[in-house]
């Protein structure tokens, strides 16, 4: 698959590399052209380009800038019309105490709005990013992703991607279930800046066999 | 310990046959004198009584009426002081749409604004009621159940009641985590109204040992 990036930070980065080590066709964004240009150096693939081009290139768009960015990042973009853009924001106030937006909206609903030519699946926000290198992940017990969004073909096609990852896909349906997922990403926040826990944690869905 | 269940309902009956079986001194309160009688029966042990009783009774009380009741049950208790309420509710609008309130707030934080003078805890609301039964739950991987609360003895206790149910306990600080908490929940109401999964779902929380 065609994947391009857009925001190479330490989210966008790695998943990229995830996948260019699967065998995906990668093109890493970043407004900051120096970053996107390291971010091809350690995935060891991959190519580096600007905003504009990286939303052009994928078939499918990662949108992973910071979260105060995403309108500018989606502006840069043009309507990105049929692709499948997964966007992996959590909408958090500037201090990091918690959320900025809530029950009767979320982070994805907005980008979807944005960009209503696009097909937005929400994905990989429920995910420290140290968890991405697979050295650092419980060996046991497969991590899981959460995702949601309002087209099957596009959920379908994240479930893949976040299998060739090697996570654990847990389908939860239409893209307003991101309201529940935003503030499960925040629990794993305050669980590692309140309560001091290491980044490595994850949650793992149980579900009867 | 003594318990005092206000509620035995589905949650509460459970919740308390699982600690006659642990060793504790369990009183099944009710509104309806009926079904905290039958609460004694299926728990084979404990007691039974009403509402105002049972608050007295316990000094760990496990606050399980429907949402929507709350305040009343609250009424019903009088002010509980110094002891530990352990609450399970989840703010859910009647529609079950969503939840009520969000994160300015939570439904744990309302409890302790009512009951000042008690030790408040949440914990138990994100499982689904028929993973109390030891024979429901997947057998390899041991269900999480998160707890928050501003008492450090309190949410001491708490955990070692989580541990009796044979449930793994995550302390998760302060009771305001409650507000990601509460969404956590709506998400395994949602994958089962919405997305048809079957109710013996669950969370597992991963940690490096």
């Amino acid at each position: 698959v065609k994947i391009g990036i857009i925001g190479s930070g330490r989210m966008g980065a790695a998943l990229g590399a995830l996948w260019v080590r699967a065998g995906h066709d990668v093109c890493f964004g970043d407004i900051d052209e120096a970053k996107a240009q390291a971010a091809v150096e350690a995935a060891e693939g991959g190519r580096a380009c600007d905003v504009p081009h990286a939303a052009e290139f994928g078939d499918i768009v990662l949108l992973s800038p910071p979260w105060p960015k995403f309108r500018e990042a989606l502006q840069m973009c043009g309507p990105m019309q049929g692709k499948i853009v997964i966007e992996i924001l959590n909408p958090l106030r500037p201090d990091f105490s918690g959320l900025e937006i809530g029950f009767d909206t979320s982070a994805a609903e907005e980008v979807a709005k944005a960009v209503p030519q696009a097909r937005v699946v929400k994905a990989f926000n429920v995910l420290p990013s140290p968890l991405l290198d697979p050295a650092k992940r419980p060996s046991a017990e497969k991590i899981s992703i959460f995702f949601c969004g309002d087209d099957p073909e596009a959920r379908e096609l994240t479930a893949q991607l976040i299998t060739d990852c090697n996570f654990d896909p847990v389908d939860c349906g239409a893209l307003k279930a991101a309201r529940y997922l935003e503030p499960m990403a925040m629990l794993l926040m305050h669980m590692v800046f309140q309560q001091k826990l290491p980044a490595e944690i994850g949650f793992r869905f149980l579900r009867p066999a």
